[in-house]
């Protein structure tokens, strides 16, 4: 094998929330540690948002994908140009992509499965417009090993917080969390929704994209009711290995659930903000406390910048586990996903396996990614 | 550079007729040529196949799109594996996937080009269940070059034919001619329909999947005046580079084009299999004799077998022109797509730039294609 050496590497990130594309200039170290050289929030155009959105709502035609492949690429070059015109050309770029639906169920036609993932966000495109290597396409090769394709980013946490006791919760449009501990194998599943119900809330109700410091949730009070009706979802209840997205909490689901709703909005932003620390909470206690006993929760994503989540959270976790964040570690919390995809890229650069089974449920470990050089 | 060794390659296609998936065990050398070991036809699950075609009747959603992307490699993954069960593994994989979407328009979005095209059958699904390395997706790079994507086995016809004045002619689903001479640079572009709207026509009014040996078309008459209709669409008229495919020529365009039908079915056959002989002679008449005088038009693909096809393109053809087969230079009809992708990935995995800006209308060399290798 070729000597691992460091590596500057763009990772690019776009989220289940879709608001910017997350781009950040990163060195790799051959232990897997990484910094942060910048990062920036590169927004999509207008048009090209409003499109992925109706790509969200499956109302949108081959044709769109087929299209969006490509904008999308062009998007993510933008925000790589970005951070080269400052930085110059890094050794290569690590991209995510933009997911447009996740299907990690064991369903078969013909008695082949149909368990899939789909990121577009071209990595050709990307290749020729910053005439660098690019390693795209993360999620395939976990689903072609019979995992979830998610979550994947407990494989940096568990490089990162290597000798912890905790749960490392990310709070994005989803909300995931890694769980390492000294005894047990490190593993991770979804929680359920992150920001995703409150930013779509706060559109229907205020016409914003998000409750900024959660302070229209903290003006409201929790209606316990309701709560306790959303906490039913039968995806709270299923074991790990589980992950999901917005093929299931969809908005025709959030418009469902609000036929339940109080009447008052910001009682309804304060409900789906306590659910998000909620399920997160019961989560920790039906799946985490029973094997494994975590002195920490570390919270990062947009979520960790959300204060009702965090009083909520506080309040919903048992006492001695301490409440911190990703900044307090030194990761940032906004660019803790686009590190981590750095960290997968340089692994798959030097053909390391870089999926966890206990996480995704795979049946071994792979080399995730495909390698683009035009 | 790495010096280049010969190399063993299973490549992999299937075109827009998906009647199956066309795999061969070939042989590249270092210059370029390239020895068929064995060739098989795959042919897709039958539900499987009848949503590829919902899929191109765009009758399908965004999670079809995620599902058969994998169930599609799933399958391109089994007819890798009857070969390697017979012959072993090979050094690499070489797969095309199945074109669903095919974009070549220079339309925008909030001043992004929409240019595009869609292959899917997941490369790290064939990667996984075969255990190889896989190159997959040529066609994104060209576009991603302001090419049109297409047509990619120009570069396979210029290496083969060197030397000629020829007309490469393949009749898939849609035909496309690579020009070579000892004057011009190389050059390609779809004609038009190949076997497309025969096999509709065939199906619809015979209940076949295709006119064997043309003997429908053969017992019918030509109807003139329709045929006349009929070579009037402006794709015809349209200058070089131009590729076409199903996105054009739908269902809905044939059924309109038959509302001015003879009503004789085999009339009909006749007619359509005259359409495909005719715009292949016009579009040399426009395109090709005004700047090359060639010798040979020599067929491949499943047109080759077609006797009625064979019998009008003599006719419609000057004299002087002989017209020959892929067969005749010890190139199989049936597998000739599947040997131009070995040559294509061969390239791929030698860094070598391979498509050819003068058939795509790319503004440079690029290397094309992903490298899986799970």
């Amino acid at each position: 094998m070729e000597d691992l050496a460091p590596k500057k590497i763009i990772a690019l990130m776009s989220g289940t929330s879709c608001d910017s594309i997350d781009a950040g200039l990163c060195e790799v170290m051959p232990d897997l540690s990484c910094r942060l050289i910048s990062g920036i929030n590169y927004r999509y155009p207008e048009h090209i948002r409003a499109k992925i959105f109706q790509i969200f709502s499956d109302h949108a035609s081959i044709k769109d994908v087929c299209q969006m492949n490509f904008a999308i690429g062009k998007c993510f070059a933008e925000a790589c140009k970005v951070l080269i015109s400052e930085f110059g050309k890094p050794d290569f770029i690590s991209s995510h992509g933009q997911t447009i639906y996740h299907y990690p169920f064991d369903e078969k036609l013909d008695n082949i499965s149909l368990k899939s993932t789909l990121q577009i966000g071209d990595s050709s495109v990307i290749s020729y417009e910053t005439g660098c290597p690019v390693i795209s396409n993360f999620r395939e090769a976990d689903i072609a090993a019979c995992g979830q394709g998610a979550p994947l980013v407990c494989f940096a946490d568990e490089k990162w917080f290597n000798g912890k006791n905790a749960a490392i919760q990310n709070i994005g449009g989803i909300a995931n969390v890694t769980v390492v501990s000294k005894e047990h194998e490190t593993f991770g599943f979804d929680t359920g929704p992150g920001n995703m119900m409150i930013d779509y809330c706060m559109n229907k109700f205020y016409g914003k994209s998000y409750d900024k410091d959660g302070k229209i949730a903290l003006s409201g009070s929790v209606c316990e009711s309701w709560l306790d009706c959303l906490m039913q979802d039968e995806y709270y209840f299923k074991n790990p290995p589980k992950s999901t997205g917005r093929e299931y909490f969809t908005s025709n689901y959030i418009e469902n659930a609000l036929k339940f709703a109080p009447e008052n909005p910001a009682d309804i932003i304060a409900t789906v903000t306590a659910l998000t620390a909620k399920t997160i909470a019961s989560a920790y206690e039906r799946f985490i406390y029973p094997d494994i006993d975590i002195d920490e929760a570390i919270i990062g994503g947009g979520g960790a910048y959300n204060t009702a989540i965090m009083k909520f959270l506080r309040a919903y976790l048992p006492k001695h586990i301490a409440l911190k964040t990703h900044e307090d570690y030194g990761i940032s919390n906004n660019f803790k996903e686009v590190m981590a995809f750095a960290v997968l890229g340089y692994c798959t650069y030097y053909n390391i396996p870089n999926n966890l089974p206990s996480c995704t449920g795979a049946e071994r470990r792979v080399v995730l990614g495909k390698l683009t050089n035009c």
